[in-house]
């Protein structure tokens, strides 16, 4: 019981939420004691959701009530829009609750809110006391573990940093002139009612979108310095292109950046084969092994890399599940950092559902 | 001029529109004279598909201003919702134009309206006039070509009808208790936002819907009347199942009847040779070679069937493109026979992006 | 420790044994003693699949060494074809081991192997021995219990039987004249290399295959006998088709029967409640929302129903994933029986890679 | 007769070949005499193909007895492998005919064949008296009018020249430092058995492939050149990823070049209006309308571009069928130039099949 945290999820009915509910289902410490979502309200989320056990009888509670479930709880998982998220970790703050907030409420600096996200942050306070949590790049884990508000990244930053962090960290590539061309399933876009994303328009299409307007570039920019690129000044101005996969789920990032002098692919991918380490939830895997499949439902990156010489680049890969360690998974491992449990907790053994 | 139809198409960018705008772009003889969209209006069509020639050019009219564009058309298409049809069907016959009406507003007996289409048709004078034509099943060339106003099939009746008349006609099953399980690609839930039909939903699922309750069910039973069966009369209440693929095009129809004494697998195939005979649109194949790959972007049907005297069954399989056999190019064929021109003119070499 | 079931999977880097490899990985009481697979021969699991714990460091036996594993181990999980299968089976017997067998060579009589699987069988002496589990439906857990070899399902078989058998228990439908209209996802057709099954001639389309000529069909008119249809001969010749649909995981069965007089679409809707009833893997429906993405990665079996007196005619659904109740899931549910372990142990929380 | 050619496709079983008989199945002045195909030999074309007209009836003729086709015909397609491609067209000159090659056999200069196609060229000779055509690129319109061999484009060296070469031209961007980020359908990889290439695999799935060693490469680098492009010598190395998308057609090449000083996202998409001109098959766009959608089935290429001054880099989008501009489409308008014909006969209203 001690080790027990009780979980409210916000929003539990759009994909992330949904995630999440099925991780905390058969999490060994935490435990959902509420959930929120004005589609489900009244309902027993497994009407909605395959879960087992106690999850699938609670029942869910509308939006507007969403602040009276924060009493019962000692964490709040926000995953609403970003305006919403930052009246809500108020509200849970208030209440003296710790908070994950897996929306772009918390990921910048307020002055870069109304160019990249169209308003003005209403709670600059609020951002101070954030912590941004990318454990195996930002590697701020005393910090989180003592955090009220925890900001968890956006899937897109999470598979861009990882395909160019080792290649930096290494000195493979230089800092300057990073491009990154990533692609995602449509599940990154939430649930909605959509012409643009219906199945007649997206089966056997693909484009790119917000280009050079996506509001992921400055937080890949933000993170890379926090991660120590640039003397923890960043890598300058990247490049950053999201295109739309005709697939549900998974982040493929192809990332490329200046070979450094005598550097070569067997350095590139000694690099990732360094940064990954023991880690529990990244992987290396030769560049043409880098793909969607073997990530989809887990928490794990797959990340490769290669160079060539003659054409003085290397390009680094990065494969993620945008759902998992791009939303939910990641938010999970956030949790388990800042209540002292394994950082690992109910992440094992969730995917496999390959292909 | 002599040979010159000159043919408005009343919401163009809808599926069907946009295939009806495809097929009288490159027709001989149809010349497209004017385009009614609302979502489109007053831009060229070529800014929206890829047409070539003097169709590219048409500006499209917002529908409020349909009917102002039947003075210059000797046909109307209307691919519109059934109660738009209707009431714009009336403008056009009263300005003295001629009408292929693609929606659902002319295809059943008035008393019908209320049960399958949710309302009461408001003109069952209009209704007695039209003159519904599945060409190679209702074999009413003669009167098509003297009719004001043709009402064009149902996607899944066209497929569900070429798939039994076959049998039924050569009396290799009897015509009580049909079943017709038939699977359709997305388009045919036409173009609009909708959480349940975006990609997110649709890819890797697959299910039922309208079940027991959709309206094609009485417009097969009538068409198979027209046909012949039952001396007319039909062959009673059948059984139809529609399913959504996770796909865009296409529709497969899987039909059961009850073998006749007597019958096998080489009378339900030559039942099918006999009925395709020499027509310009129907092929003949082996059951297993009846997909969707081969009709998609074509006015063909593919038909099969086989039958097991052991299990008292026979199986008549049809597959169409929804958008063309189902829609557009029928409504085609259909002109062509209102205005005396070849059957098959404009419809010949139209498909091939197979795979 | 006496609660631990060591285990073998031969044929572990085919779609059933790597989802078996997923279950048993996180199964509280099974343990993965040893792997077979030519095509990961000496290698561990882990490098192939994204598993956690011990059963990542199992290392790959080529098949022709398959026997040698037998001896660490209480239960061999056979996902190999049907005729390797009847060899292997023969040997783990030989050796003392028990065995589940998730191929077709257990699930008929003698008799019926030349026709159906295109071979004699060469073991009919291991026939008799085998015991065919469909829990739910055979319901002969005891016997189970007792099993040195047991006989896993037929996927389609799964969601036929389970389509049809509540409307058969409570005297909805009459016995005689059941169709089954079934469509499955690529993954049931085995991982290989084939023309047909490539990615461009299967995305886009849909059809039929193996029509009339299905070797599920005689073992869905056998497993209806053991659930007692028919005083326990059996239904009669029922009429069964396969279909391949552009997804890779799932089937949904849509099965039609006559309905008996007096009965009603209510009637269907409770035989589907009744037959339910508190188990463990069955859910029931809402006959439209009976569809693969809540049951993808589960072991669960969505089943609904409705009825038309006007047509005469009740529709049974059923939809499950191919690969875990149609196979896997159901395997393990039956090693769970086998060992006397909880029915449902390691079968909850498999799923929600929905969507 | 004056104005008919007639003509032999080779290999019309693959994708291409398919295609390339669609095309020519409905040209008003190439007539398909003969087709050449293991796989179909003796079979007439339009049981596997939905052609009308003439062109159904052409036997093919097995592969073994392909140079016997040459004589009845005044040009000669090549559908092949390369080293296929090369014997023959070996043979077709020397029997007084002209040919057009879609392989790669014809692509690069002798001295780059084994690094990047793995083979010693085996007839430089040939090679000498090959035109290469991109015509929106190469500007070589006379050269190919007058040529008796002429080398067809890669489906990807198509795309990623005309992503970049509107702001090579207008000075848009520095010539070093290219990177294009290349995504096609799997149409691309042709028509086998190939367990990597199964649905099973596909859907879902992405990934990069051939990284670093793709052999359109030194293409780019040379078309490029052509086009002029470093005054005629081309713009140095250019980094080329291809990934593999979860669709059958299109290619989209998203291309990232240096931005010179001064020059802005008005300067980009002022240089791919420039280029595109009045051109029949370039048509301009907002670069988030660049996609595959429009251009499936079509001879066209959509393109578009932006910049950031900030981040000093322009990108260029182009998007194409990859088995129609990007192979067929393309061969045919080339066969159009070789004969004097409109550059765009018969490749007007070829698509449409959107979505």
């Amino acid at each position: 019981m001690n080790n027990e945290v009780a979980v409210a999820i916000v929003g539990v009915s759009g994909y992330s939420g949904m995630e999440l509910a099925r991780i905390v289902g058969r999490h060994p410490h935490l435990r959902l004691a509420a959930a929120v979502s004005d589609k489900w309200a009244g309902r027993a989320l497994g009407d909605s959701l395959p879960l087992g056990g106690a999850a699938a009888a609670v029942r869910c509670t509308p939006q507007a009530e969403a602040a009276a479930t924060f009493t019962s709880v000692d964490l709040v998982f926000l995953c609403t829009p970003a305006e919403v998220s930052i009246a809500l970790a108020a509200a849970a703050l208030d209440a003296g609750r710790r908070v994950v907030d897996l929306s772009g409420g918390f990921r910048l600096p307020a002055a870069q809110y109304p160019r990249w996200y169209g308003f003005t942050h209403p709670r600059p306070d609020l951002l101070e006391r954030a912590v941004y949590s990318m454990p195996e790049a930002t590697d701020n884990r005393t910090q989180v573990a003592g955090a009220a508000l925890v900001s968890n990244p956006g899937c897109y930053a999470t598979a861009s940093v990882l395909s160019l962090l080792p290649l930096l960290r290494a000195g493979v590539i230089e800092e300057g002139g990073l491009v990154i061309d990533a692609k995602s399933g449509t599940t990154g876009a939430g649930r909605k009612a959509s012409e643009e994303m219906s199945f007649s328009e997206v089966e056997g299409d693909f484009r790119a979108y917000r280009i050079l307007k996506h509001q992921h570039t400055p937080e890949i920019e933000r993170v890379l310095g926090m991660a120590g690129v640039g003397g923890g000044r960043g890598p300058g101005p990247v490049t950053f292109t999201a295109h739309l996969l005709p697939t549900r789920r998974g982040i493929l990032a192809t990332s490329y950046g200046r070979l450094r002098p005598g550097k070569t692919g067997a350095d590139a991918a000694a690099a990732v084969r360094a940064f990954v380490g023991g880690s529990a939830f990244l992987r290396a895997a030769a560049p043409e092994a880098v793909r969607l499949h073997p990530v989809v439902g887990t928490n794990r990156a797959l990340i490769g890399a290669d160079a060539d010489p003659e054409r003085g680049v290397a390009i680094g890969f990065c494969a993620i599940d945008n759902l998992v360690k791009g939303a939910a998974g990641q938010a999970a491992q956030n949790a388990n950092l800042m209540f002292g449990l394994d950082e690992g907790a109910g992440l094992d053994g969730l995917g496999g559902c390959m292909p």
